[in-house]
């Protein structure tokens, strides 16, 4: 139907042999543009943290829950033990003129730095036990119910049910749509590299007896 | 630093008080804009099928392994059933063009009709034990190795080690690195709602000396 490109296939071995950053670099745009979150967390001392996460799974949405995937806790992981500590935890949607800040709170602050002061963003503090980012368009407030250890990399994925939503006052969604583009909400492939969305279509409910008509439509 | 939207929250309580459609709407978008793949398998008596995936995620790289979660086992789950029989699936990202396709191949067909027949993708048999989407830029072919059971809603967690990634022929990424606009790469926000990526930035490592330059960047 649509122009079939040719392809060159790399084996698991092919993957090994590649040098570890290219290798990560590679294998990270298999899972595509994806979502990305800044994790807001306190620990039990009181300090804040942020990080930015590219591995925000939906779970489900009723009741709602989230989920986010952790490295192996081989180096110091703030936010996993503040989450465990303190059992909350915030993800923030982040809008492009977060970017640079976003990216930056990524680096190796010692614990007792706030990244909140380190890059400039906001800590909107409502009483949630966990900060929000008050820049995020879209900030969701979460509580630790169930932990998964992923016996194959020793990785673990922390299930978080969602106990508030934060959302822009002047976009209340109708029927619990709305566009994500008119808030300049970024992705993420690969280690380093931001993408911003732009709606090209919103389909009608799929059916078998006729293709499914658009709703919404850019155009090509 | 940037714009501080006014927020208005929403608690748990008012999400459970939407209307089952409003709710799952909403509570999609809390994941952002994020990767939107064709899964492909095969029954045990050689039947084809496809369906789209809003909720893989990126497990690790070495060795590499992608993610996938599966809604609770209530209804018929081709694709489930077919992961258990055969052992093997793939993953493949979504261009522009395999839109209405993408969409289509997740109406209700019935288990002996394929989705590739319905929705005019083709099928890239190449040995490998499950089907490639032909059309698709990026296509990773998948062994399952682990299923987590996530007790608070009753969802898998497929956990598959890559065995195989084919790539556009004409664009071996340098370093592992590519741009995924290049190829038209559609992400999917809410339960409807496809987004094409624009890169917008490559930011360098961070260190917590500067603030990381840019690799790449668009303008603003």
């Amino acid at each position: 139907m649509t122009h079939t490109p040719a392809h060159t296939r790399m084996s698991a071995a092919d993957l090994e042999a590649l040098p570890s950053r290219s290798r990560a670099h590679l294998v990270n745009l298999c899972s595509g543009i994806k979502g990305l979150h800044l994790l807001g967390s306190r620990s039990k001392s009181g300090q804040d943290n942020l990080a930015p996460f590219n591995s925000v799974l939906h779970i489900g949405a009723s009741p709602a829950a989230l989920g986010v995937l952790f490295r192996p806790i081989t180096v110091r992981r703030d936010s996993y033990r503040n989450i465990q500590e303190t059992g909350y935890f915030t993800l923030n949607l982040v809008s492009r003129p977060m970017l640079d800040a976003a990216h930056h709170a990524s680096a190796k602050w010692a614990a007792d730095e706030s990244e909140f002061s380190a890059t400039g963003l906001t800590p909107l503090d409502n009483g949630f036990p966990a900060p929000h980012v008050a820049e995020s368009p879209l900030s969701i407030g979460l509580r630790l119910v169930e932990e998964q250890h992923i016996r194959f990399n020793d990785t673990r994925l922390l299930i978080g049910a969602v106990e508030e939503v934060l959302l822009p006052v002047d976009s209340l969604p109708e029927g619990g749509w709305m566009r994500l583009d008119e808030h300049d909400i970024l992705s993420v492939a690969g280690l380093d590299s931001y993408y911003q969305g732009r709606l090209v279509a919103r389909k009608a409910y799929a059916q078998t007896d006729a293709a499914p008509p658009d709703l919404v439509r850019d155009r090509d």
